[in-house]
């Protein structure tokens, strides 16, 4: 089988011909090329704009995460089926938990040495910090990373509301509250922590704006481990820089480093540059063990497609495909 | 009722003073006269020395918190009942939560000020972290503390052994494994991080020796918010300071600061200006819910010394005052 891995993934091209074994062929390419046609059984890229779309003729474009805002799915052959991976709601609900504990301890208010002089200074009169238990967390998008930090959140006593699309009601022990995403403002006041995890769309984009914010206040934490666009980058930083809104967690940005690019900052907004933030880059889910369940998944994938049995994860299949295939449906 | 309230937590007298109401004199001293008898109907203090014991007239010894290690036990009158308050263990184990994470998610690897430059230096070969969920935790002391701390780790997926004196097996849902402190290290080669959550006394002094550190290892974590003598100073320095042990968060210390006394550094070896040492002023259970919940109890205790009402957290009653009072029974 001839596999294509392009772009940012494509280092990862040796761990996968050692998953795949002998008689395989794993193509690593920093790019797609800019004109002619791109073949191969499979294809490995989070990104595919419309031209390479239409130039792709595969059977299989295995996106190698959850995201796939970044593929042109209209422009792809009838032939082609898109899945997408998970494993990453483990250390993104890790990340997220240190956040909500972090922004509970307030370690930055002790001393950073505490040599013979700090100690008698703060122990006394030691300021207090503040607890997770019994605070609200409300978690906008409520698949697989959103309930694995509810798990984590109920398990430190906090309250939990599931933000979802349309508020269907789910299992009490997944969340205390599941309510639709047009009554946010409703819940927000009542909110410590918003965390965003829901995907990138024209329903999410610019979902969290000034208003949103403002009803947050200046005590509450926002994460952000979703996409950057989901939150109103300008009244983000406005709200965080006039203390309006307490602090954020912010691990996905407005722009990426791009390979032969000038180096740009991260937000069009010094937003990196504030005390109330803590900026890192895009790396929640970036683990050896995220890294060793995705590969793993995406490999039996690939032998899946090679011996013609139904794929897992199947985020999109042209009507063509869906036809000639009945058992490859949607997930 | 006369209430004397000495000491660290003297300040706190106008807190207790609104939760007793009229009719109770709290007196709050910054530490006991040198000389003279002690009276009171309640004294609270976490420190009473031999001497001040054997001058001390009251009912009730109540001990702001849960170490009664400074507490001159054997030398009180018969007639004086000691009790502790917990209500701490919800916010050591978010500390201890959090120094887990933090271990794990090693955010000091990323830059500190993600502007353009540094966003395009770490981006494309980003750091990996690692995760909380499948390591191994060992909890030596597994009373309130202890419990709280298994109970969130394991919404982390993380495998639970709790050390206990005797190793007395308990409900699965607690821990995966109870050990006797005889085999702990027997199972510190394969624990990621040890936590230290059991009282100071002659059998756990010193407990975490040169060969504990050791068989831990350069890549494990070891959290303190026990006692600092638990572990043997001069071995923990010397370990963290040759990476032979990886990293510790210490928020117990070998020295304190004292009024009127110059200031001490925590400890006798630099162990706070270590690069892999948290080190924070014994500041784990300080919140502003702790402090409530501790006074409420407190508050509580008094009404029903007052009352004639057994004492709730009884942890210490001469035989002369076991007999005279059947109902007030050591907890």
């Amino acid at each position: 089988m001839r596999v294509k891995i392009v772009g940012l993934h494509a280092p990862h091209a040796p761990r996968l011909r050692t998953l795949l074994g002998e008689g395989h062929e794993v193509e690593a390419l920093a790019a797609f090329p800019p004109t002619g046609e791109i073949r191969a059984d499979a294809v490995i890229t989070n990104s595919l704009s419309t031209d390479e779309a239409a130039r792709l003729h595969c059977r299989l474009l295995q996106v190698p995460g959850a995201g796939t805002e970044q593929v042109a799915m209209q422009a792809l052959p009838g032939t082609t089926t898109v899945c997408n991976v998970h494993g990453h709601e483990v250390p993104i609900a890790e990340f997220t938990l240190h956040a909500m504990l972090e922004h509970a301890l307030q370690l930055w208010s002790y001393p950073a040495r505490l040599d013979a002089e700090a100690f008698a200074g703060c122990y006394a009169a030691r300021p207090q910090h503040d607890e997770a238990q019994g605070k609200t967390v409300a978690i906008l998008g409520f698949g697989h990373i959103g309930q694995e930090i509810a798990r984590r959140a109920r398990a430190f006593d906090m309250h939990v509301i599931a933000v979802t699309r349309g508020g269907r009601q789910g299992a009490a022990e997944l969340a205390h509250e599941f309510v639709a995403v047009t009554a946010l403002d409703a819940v927000l006041p009542r909110v410590d922590t918003l965390v965003v995890c829901c995907p990138l769309d024209d329903g999410t984009r610019g979902l969290i704006g000034a208003r949103q914010l403002e009803l947050l206040g200046p005590k509450a934490l926002l994460v952000n481990v979703a996409r950057a666009e989901v939150i109103d980058e300008q009244a983000l930083y406005e709200a965080l820089r006039d203390k309006r809104l307490g602090r954020a967690a912010l691990d996905v940005w407005y722009r990426y480093p791009k390979p032969g690019q000038p180096p740009v900052a991260p937000s069009r907004w010094p937003l990196h540059e504030l005390p109330n933030v803590r900026a890192t880059p895009h790396i929640s889910a970036i683990t050896p063990g995220l890294l060793d369940r995705r590969y793993r998944f995406m490999a039996d994938n690939l032998g899946r497609l090679q011996a013609g049995q139904p794929l897992h994860n199947v985020v999109f299949q042209s009507p063509v495909t869906r036809r000639e295939n009945p058992d490859r449906r949607p997930a």
